[in-house]
């Protein structure tokens, strides 16, 4: 109203195909090159160097129309409405003040240590693609593995630090007092990274306290930018309570002309029991119609073993075997 | 964003008053003229006769303020939430692909096979001068009778087939393989239309897979346009596991200076036991304060015989006898 | 689309610090100096001194993403769905035609009654300084007690009466005829204020039925300003089936320089039992860094007797104990 609102989107939506040991599916589904979403975003300059500005941004599912659910609490329990979910600022609902020293971010986010997560994919953890750390990771699948609710961080200012990034987050579950579990739902984690020239590497990790279950998140990336080819290189090193995790993930992302090869392969390990252990490969091809709308499609196959039975897009296979998913899809933004 | 956005909608806000021979009904609510809807909407040129573009539309209980549930699978069983139901793009969330071959549609969408219930119907499927083999039509009342989720359409190209145009949809349930309703909430349908001056004339069908008692919608429509009055004829003939339906509705617009009169009368009749059959007179008269704003009222009798009991505007009627409504309201286009 | 639509809204986001006999807490919410919304509105002139208008405004968690529900029939029973609840234009959802005798207004809206709270408090009704008469009256809590949903109103042309302006509300509860709790959320509403240089005194009553139980909101408000001071005082004498609660709140703002100092007490008493009462006193602080962004801090303290046992900032204290709250946050409208 009395300042500039940007209104801003991605649709995504695609056919998804998946074939495991045990069913098939083929789907009509949403994300398979971006992860589809709707927002609302404005900055004010307040003079000095500082502004003041805002993100409220909510996913929706492209297939159906829904909307996708948010967590209050950083804890688990929310209610899974399916169609019915309205639509929530469940991506991102900050509120921001700017200085040169840096940002203050309230509200709802991403964790610091999900963002290596994004950046070090090839496939930018959308579709078929995604890196099977951040599927299978024993701390990204907790209730604050990607987002957490009710966090204060400080970003370290942009562009003034030779390359410097970084950001801190403290985020509370806000239980009540007394109880057992008065802690769950706090986190604490922080990223630290250098972006010069063709290099980019970032590390990161956090805590979230969950009763007898600590989630603790840590990992590292890597990019090196080689004109049209890109190369990618990441490692998880997590703990969920007694339950050590570890993963590894390598691409490449090659500027075609107008298009964009994409190939990653990847594998992610419980250090429990047998062992279970899933790899991925992935290959994939983004044709850009226009800088906003492109068709695309992947490629993956997963083998499993040590009892692990991922599958992908949906199928279902019995333990140690393989799967194969393809996404055939079109994105636009706007 | 990057491209232009719309942001587009109706409200549309009434007193709708019914009788019934057991219990009347006062009300405030909503879609009496229109069907009440926020939306986002945008288009990309890609050159070439290419173009992408999108469609995020969601009904909103303008009453109070509650958004309307999707479905996602196309098939029974979603949640009733009342007022704490969100905002989805229940309406329609759609990403297309023109070409000058036609247009590829994908996600949430009308099923070619309910399209004519609105074109024909001179009330436009609104308030309570609604046609009745809408309202009681054994397929419309199908979980995806009016729209469909996870679909893939195809559409005829506009404007240069002569007046010919149409869409095919397939549309997926996406259940679990090896199920005995493995196939439930599958889609297919088709539409086929030719307006050139006056004439506008389309066929509709499809079939709705829901396990022993698939759904088979078939209508035609039909409308004359005289100047200033148009002339409307539809019919349904229809099937719903063993139990056919058979509609027919007539109606005419005049417009009068600013304002338009409306009249219609139609019958629905299902075809099992005492062939229970329902008819309904309605006329109305909508007032054009502008363009974007008019005030409307629509009043409608129905009678019913071979057992039915259908009563207007929330009233409740006994078997075979009558009801009546009326809709006093306010409609505003942005 | 059509006509110019406006995308406005008011994220705060704060630290809230309680502090009771029993329990504390410390968390990240929302609304600490204004309530957090984000709205479509929009205006259409019909010429003739007549123009359309609507508003759709809902309420959003900024801590977390989530919107608030609405109600739809004006009485107990809406689902809680914590993170999952979707937006919903639970604020307002109204439909105006504007005359120059006065508007239209329908929808969901504030009832009459509850409109002094919010103009006769100097914290606006919102965070921990909020008036008591509005956080323990014993018909503000109703359902619609604040908010009225199927409601028609009638508010006085502005600026033509000579500072005169009041409104007038009837809604619906819309149950089924026949049954014992057939009227239970119809609301009745009036509201009459004059305001006129520095002077600005208001008036308003309601009635909303419940079985056994019926709501009767009565109070009275007053402001002078005295250029950079302004003075308010309210009263409530309501009763809420049987028992009669009776509150006063006094409080000014003193604007300085980019500032403002606000200053509140208040006391609210059921006269039930051994007459539970709660008293608060509030003080606080807003810096504008711009027309549309502040920092700000608030202090208050409650004390009970009788038996009341109200605390603050979601602390928890016992029966007669006092309790304090604390927030600081960061407010931007848009």
């Amino acid at each position: 109203a009395q300042g500039s609102v940007t209104l801003y989107g991605v649709l995504d939506t695609l056919v998804a195909v998946g074939q495991g040991s045990l069913t098939d599916r083929t789907q009509l589904t949403h994300s398979g090159n971006t992860t589809t979403r709707i927002g609302v975003r404005g900055v004010e300059d307040l003079g000095g160097g500082w502004s003041a500005g805002f993100v409220l941004e909510g996913g929706i599912l492209t297939d159906n129309g829904a909307g996708m659910a948010s967590n209050a609490n950083n804890q688990a329990g929310a209610p899974s409405l399916g169609a019915a979910q309205g639509l929530t600022f469940n991506r991102r609902s900050t509120l921001s003040l700017f200085s040169p020293w840096g940002e203050l971010r309230l509200g709802r986010d991403y964790v610091p240590s999900y963002s290596n997560m994004n950046t070090f994919d090839s496939f930018g953890n959308a579709g078929v693609g995604t890196a099977i750390m951040a599927l299978l990771g024993v701390t990204s699948s907790t209730p604050a593995g990607i987002r957490a609710s009710n966090s204060i961080a400080y970003h370290l200012p942009a562009g003034t630090l030779g390359g410097l990034y970084g950001n801190a987050m403290i985020a509370w579950g806000e239980n009540a007092q007394g109880t057992p579990n008065e802690d769950d739902g706090d986190y604490q984690g922080v990223r630290l990274g250098w972006a010069q020239g063709p290099w980019n590497v970032a590390f990161a990790t956090g805590k979230l306290k969950q009763l007898g279950n600590d989630s603790r998140p840590r990992n590292y990336g890597f990019t090196y930018n080689f004109g049209t080819v890109t190369y990618a290189l990441g490692f998880a090193d997590e703990r969920l309570g007694g339950i050590k995790g570890k993963g590894i993930q390598t691409g490449v992302e090659w500027r075609v002309g107008v298009g964009q090869v994409r190939a990653s392969y990847g594998s992610y390990k419980r250090e429990t029991g047998l062992e279970p252990e899933t790899r991925k490969l992935a290959v994939g091809y983004v044709h850009n119609l226009s800088k906003r709308t492109a068709v695309y499609t992947t490629f993956a196959h997963v083998s499993n073993k040590g009892g692990a039975g991922y599958a992908l897009n949906g199928s279902t296979t019995a333990a140690n075997q393989s799967s194969r998913g393809l996404d055939i899809g079109l994105r636009h933004a706007f």
